[in-house]
């Protein structure tokens, strides 16, 4: 099986080229590739095949996808499908392109949460419209022994983004945060954020199911929306992260454009 | 760059194929190649070269190891070196075989500490003479506020091996032990490990500078040496690691075999 690693601000991927849809992409498969010692390793899959590979019909939310040349059939560790990921959207539209599949500099990629436009900037760097950014109110979670309350937030998936009044590395992000069921029925990720000069935060993350990641797309959008929420701020934000730095673009209509650095570091095949 | 990736009982490693010894492999060069989320990952490099291409002279402890056709350049993963790694040895000797660089089933293999002779069976496992063993006393710990009694063993690197009467998944060894530095002036690797059933033991192993890991060959072989040296068996145990099975003969001598899978799981090159 052929395959390519490669990471956006070292939230990592293992890729894997599928054009015709023909790979039997089992639970068990995926959870051996991204085994960071008895596989390759990674936080998730992206399988790079066709649209109308794909076989099955898309969900009435990805419709807008169909259109799309190629599909990101993403993939969590532990094998369960998710329709989005903010980095593995960039690294995708940097793979097709490093590998001569689209031209770029703007691609339109196919989602199970619908088609996301991605644009290669001169830099090398990657941007993607992240879909809608929704405030529902105020939240709360209990980490190591701590109240915190912040904001929650709906970048597709659920969030829970708190201002810190010390620096974020002073965190123990070891175990889950205790967050509210009646809020947040599914779970959701914990963004702890401070702002260190205006427009600027630095951000750590808790991701349900995952434990503590080096950085996370919609993590770095619902901090910004966060941020900008409580008046702290314009449209535009840095937010740098265990991995690197993203910039984040809010725009009126409730739309949020995320851009960083995306790597394809080797490529390979499994034995 | 072309690497290998490969594991034993999951203590996994990047593998570099240089016969003629024409990398340079800086310490920036490996903690990148293990990084593993930036780089490939690994728990430590293995570059694969000739003897005769190493160029520099081999250490006074090392003599033994001019008379072997291919030496394991062994780094850790922070960039530094190391004379010997248990699993890594016998990753280096499945990698060897299965790239046809030796054909086995005996294959001698240079290390910094010496020749080291690596067999490999039929049924794919690879044993290894894991030089001397010594016992040195008695030592202790304090691991999660609890003192911890049990015995100081060499096996080219020190640890403490220390036999529990309660399961070792119950154990919290997220944080390093505390060892005394009068008897560790160096650090030491923590076994803790508990007979399971007679000449069987459950271990998980916390390494000094890289935390727990899921495998340890020499973790391994200390643990199985303080069983005996307590009088709970004979020469032969099987230990039980989080990564998976090995076994261990003690010989009368005072030296060890460790037996247990090698795998190689891809190949590839860099980008």
């Amino acid at each position: 099986m052929r395959f390519a690693k490669g990471h956006g601000t070292e939230n990592d991927f293992v890729i894997l080229p599928d054009p015709d849809g023909a790979l039997d992409l089992t639970p068990a498969l995926v959870r051996w590739l991204c085994d960071r010692r008895a596989g390759i390793g990674g936080d998730g899959v992206l399988r790079v095949v066709r649209t109308e590979a794909l076989g099955a019909p898309l969900p009435e939310s990805a419709r807008s996808a169909a259109a799309c040349a190629w599909f990101m059939d993403y993939r969590n560790a532990d094998g369960s499908v998710a329709e989005m990921c903010g980095n593995g959207v960039r690294v995708f539209a940097r793979y097709l392109i490093d590998s001569g599949l689209a031209e770029g500099p703007v691609i339109d990629i196919g989602t199970r949460a619908g088609a996301r436009r991605a644009t290669v900037g001169a830099d090398g760097d990657v941007a993607v419209a992240m879909g809608e950014v929704r405030t529902l109110g105020k939240g709360g979670a209990v980490l190591a022994g701590e109240d915190l309350r912040g904001a929650r937030i709906s970048v597709g998936n659920p969030h829970l983004a708190v201002a810190v009044d010390r620096p974020v590395a002073e965190f123990d992000l070891r175990d889950a945060p205790l967050l509210d069921p009646a809020q947040y029925p599914e779970g959701a990720n914990l963004e702890l954020f401070r702002e260190v000069e205006p427009g600027v935060l630095e951000m750590r993350v808790y991701e349900r199911g995952s434990g503590e990641t080096r950085s996370c797309g919609t993590g770095i959008v619902a901090a910004a929306a966060a941020a900008a929420a409580a008046g702290g701020g314009g449209s535009a934000w840095t937010v740098r992260v265990p991995g690197g730095t993203c910039a984040v673009t809010l725009d009126p209509g409730g739309g949020a454009l995320l851009r960083g650095p995306a790597v394809i570091v080797a490529e390979g095949e499994t034995r």
